[in-house]
């Protein structure tokens, strides 16, 4: 398994706001995502200005495509990302276009898993091509007391043996890593806990510190 | 069951080719939908805009909203829409508090209904206050050839006698109308079909010239 990546996960409201997490945090992260929130408060400008701050970067657009997926792989491609999210409720037909914009331009479809997806809908990603899925407790699941739990790791273990890279999040802080040590992590998606701590900086190095202790340095 | 209204649905991927659609049928629409694309590209800006473009309408954030609904729905009707949509595939907490925001300031959710939702789902939806979904063919689903069919019109029955009002959209013309007649409609909603027409208003005419005849006018 490869050695899981650092993502930054950007939920301001407001460019400006991000672009000062990112100023402080980019040296330390090896994944820059604008936000669903922040997309849909400054558009795709958001997209085009993260690209410039961190033209070394891997730039996640976090839409969250339901539909017109060829139109949407294009523009979000096209403003500078190299990855953009596809919910999992989308069908078939939009992942297929959204894909094979993404594969024409070397960049790549992640799926979002939220609600009723199953593990045939995963294996019909993988078989069109698609690589990565995101498995989260949502924001809001969170906040209603949902944690992480066995059932949520056989879930992941089973999309792994699938042949789906997968990239966590949910409130997840260094501490729970261990967790998901049988699983094929593509990255870590820290929003708060990263750009709302303390130190930031020592945040970040603590996730670098345990992904090296669990996977291996390199 | 009330006469359903015409939305007018904004795909466009600027404000500005947007708005002169608008221009030209914002008196012969009943809601204004500022659509996914246009909102990814132009950001809260195109709600504000649609807004003060169409003081009388009822206007839609169509944000297929999947987490965070609470902070969403605060920005969407902050901006001044009316009804905001959330994906079907989002947990019922997210549901829960974009509800709990809409109804806070007179607004309205619409459940997006896209790939594995259930009738166990809609009813949830109900239970907590939604009363609007939307059932659509997709843009890539229906370029890809998927028709209205029997199990479309039964599924959207099923929904109605939940007690949800439907919306309902995938390149419908005026002349697809009499297929709804049994359904709890709140409002057809056509984009290319009506701003793509050699002439727009004269297919807005058509649309309310059938919806009269099968639903009655007042």
């Amino acid at each position: 398994m490869n050695r899981p990546l650092l993502q930054l996960a950007l939920d301001h409201s407001t460019l400006q706001a991000a672009q000062k997490d990112v100023a402080l945090l980019c040296d330390h992260v090896d994944i820059v995502e604008a936000g669903t929130i922040l997309c849909l408060n400054e558009g795709l400008h958001a997209v085009r200005a993260l690209r410039q701050q961190c033209p070394d970067k891997i730039i996640v657009a976090d839409w969250k495509v339901a539909d017109a997926g060829e139109t949407l792989a294009q523009q979000a491609f096209g403003a500078g990302a190299n990855w953009m999210t596809i919910i999992c409720a989308a069908p078939l037909a939009t992942v297929e276009k959204g894909h094979a914009v993404a594969q024409a331009q070397g960049a790549e479809i992640q799926m979002e898993l939220f609600g009723n997806w199953t593990f045939d809908d995963a294996r019909a990603w993988r078989s069109i091509g698609v690589r990565q899925a995101i498995y989260h407790r949502g924001r809001d699941a969170q906040a209603s007391g949902q944690q992480w739990g066995e059932a949520d790791l056989a879930r992941m273990k089973t999309l792994s043996d699938i042949g789906l890279e997968l990239s966590i999040t949910g409130g997840i802080t260094p501490a729970d890593l261990p967790l998901f040590k049988e699983i094929n992590v593509k990255a870590f998606i820290a929003g708060r806990a990263l750009a709302g701590a303390a130190d930031p900086v020592q945040v970040a190095r603590d996730f670098h510190e345990q992904i090296n202790a669990i996977w291996g340095g390199q």
